[in-house]
C-alpha cells in the first residue's frame, strides 16, 4: 500500500478545504438571504424546499452504513441518523425543520406532502442519495465534507436571521444551532476516514470530486429555489 | 384504499406464519447440528461460513432504512443495527460472534478474512442484501420475518449445543441466547409494518413471496455448508 507523507495528506486535506469556494454560501440566493432581502414568501419557498433536502439526509446516511463494511465507521455514523430522525416523536433534526416552518408559517402537512417542491430541488437531492447508494461508500464519506464549511454558514445564518427576520420566532432556529456542533464533530469523523482510506492519487481526485458533486448538490437546489422565487 | 377485516388480516399472519415449514431449522444440516452429529471440523465450518451472512446483517437492515421514509419505521429499525454492531469495540451481535468462533477453535482473523466462506454461502447472503436495497422496503421488512420462527430455533439450538457440543465453551453461546429475546421484539415490529402496509391481495402476496426468498437464502446457506463438509 502507498503510504502519504504528512505533508502528502496536508495537501490533499487542503485541497478539500479549498473547496469552500464552491460552497453554497456564495450563492446569490444566500447572499440575499444573510443580507436580510428575502421577503416572507421567499423564506417560505426555501424552507419548505431545503425540508426535501433534510428528510432525505437519514436515507442517504443509511445507504453509506449499507454499503461500509467497517463496524467501527458505521457504530459512529450511525449517529448521524438518530441525529436527524431523533430516538422518539418529536425529537431529532427533521422535527426542527418542521418546527422552522411552522416558524415561518408553513403547516406540517404542506411541507411533508412536498407540494412546494420544485422538480430541480427534487432532482439534485435525489441525485445525492443516489451518489451514496451507488458509488464507494468512501466517495459517498467525502461528499458530506462540505459540513467542513457548514458551522460558519450556520453562525452567519443565524445572526442573520435573529437581526433581519425578526418576524420568525428564534425558537425556530434550533435546527441551526444543533448543527453548530454537530457539524463539526460529523465533519472530523468524515475528514478521519477519508485521510485514511484515500491514499493514492486516483483516491485523493476520486474524493475531490465527490466533495465537489456535493458543493453542485447544494448550489442547484439553490438555482432552483431562486428560479421558483423569480417565477412567482 | 382497502382495508382488511381483522380476518383478513389474520389469514395473511396466518400465511405468513405457515412458512415456518420452509424454515431452515428442517435442513437435514440443522437436524444433524440438534441431534449432536456434527463433529469440530462441521461446527467450525458452519461458524465460519454463517459468519459472513451474521456481519451482513447491518448492511441490510441499513439498505432498508435507506429505503424506508417513515421516520417513526426507521426509528425502531435502527435498533437493529445496533444490536448487531454494539455502541463499542467489543460489543454486538457480529462481536457475539467471532466470541461463538474463537469457542469452536477459529481465530479472528480466520473468521473476518472470509477464507472459509464457500461461494454458495456468499451468493445467497448477497441475494439477501441485494433484495433489500433493491426491492420496496415493505418487501424487504417481510423478507425479515423469519424471525417469527427464530425463537424456537434458538432455544433448541442452545439445548443440543449444551447437551452434545460439550466442548464448546458456553460463553461463545451468548449470541444465541441474545436472540432469544431479540428475535421476538424484532418480529413483533416488522408484522406490525407488513400488515399496516399489506392491504391489498397484491401486496400481501409480495410480502409471502418475500418471506419465502428469505427461507430459500437460510436453506442454501445450509445446502452449501453442507456440501462444503461432504466435500472435505
Amino acid at each position: 500500500m502507498v503510504t502519504l507523507t504528512d505533508t502528502a495528506t496536508d495537501s490533499f486535506v487542503a485541497a478539500l478545504r479549498a473547496q469552500s469556494r464552491r460552497y453554497h454560501d456564495r450563492h446569490p440566493f444566500h447572499e440575499r438571504m444573510n443580507a436580510g432581502e428575502l421577503g416572507p414568501a421567499e423564506i417560505r419557498t426555501w424552507v419548505a424546499n431545503r425540508f426535501y433536502y433534510q428528510e432525505n439526509i437519514p436515507r442517504k446516511d443509511a445507504a453509506i452504513l449499507a454499503n461500509c463494511p467497517d463496524r467501527a465507521v458505521r457504530r459512529r455514523w450511525l449517529r448521524r441518523i438518530v441525529d436527524h430522525d431523533g430516538t422518539a416523536e418529536g425529537e431529532g433534526g427533521i422535527e426542527a425543520w418542521l418546527r422552522l416552518g411552522d416558524a415561518v408559517g408553513l403547516g406540517r402537512e404542506e411541507m411533508e406532502d412536498e407540494r412546494h417542491v420544485v422538480p430541480g430541488v427534487r432532482f439534485a437531492v435525489d441525485a445525492y442519495v443516489t451518489f451514496a447508494r451507488i458509488r464507494p461508500w468512501v466517495e459517498a464519506v467525502a461528499s458530506s465534507l462540505t459540513e467542513l464549511f457548514a458551522p460558519d454558514l450556520m453562525a452567519e445564518r443565524l445572526a442573520a436571521f435573529e437581526r433581519h427576520y425578526t418576524w420568525i420566532d428564534r425558537q425556530g432556529l434550533a435546527y441551526f444551532r444543533a448543527r453548530l456542533t454537530q457539524a463539526p464533530r460529523d465533519s472530523e469523523h468524515a475528514l478521519e476516514v477519508v485521510t485514511e482510506h484515500c491514499r493514492t492519487p486516483e483516491q485523493q481526485a476520486a474524493a475531490a470530486a465527490a466533495l465537489s458533486f456535493k458543493c453542485d448538490v447544494l448550489w442547484s437546489v439553490l438555482d432552483a429555489i431562486d428560479r421558483a422565487c423569480a417565477d412567482r
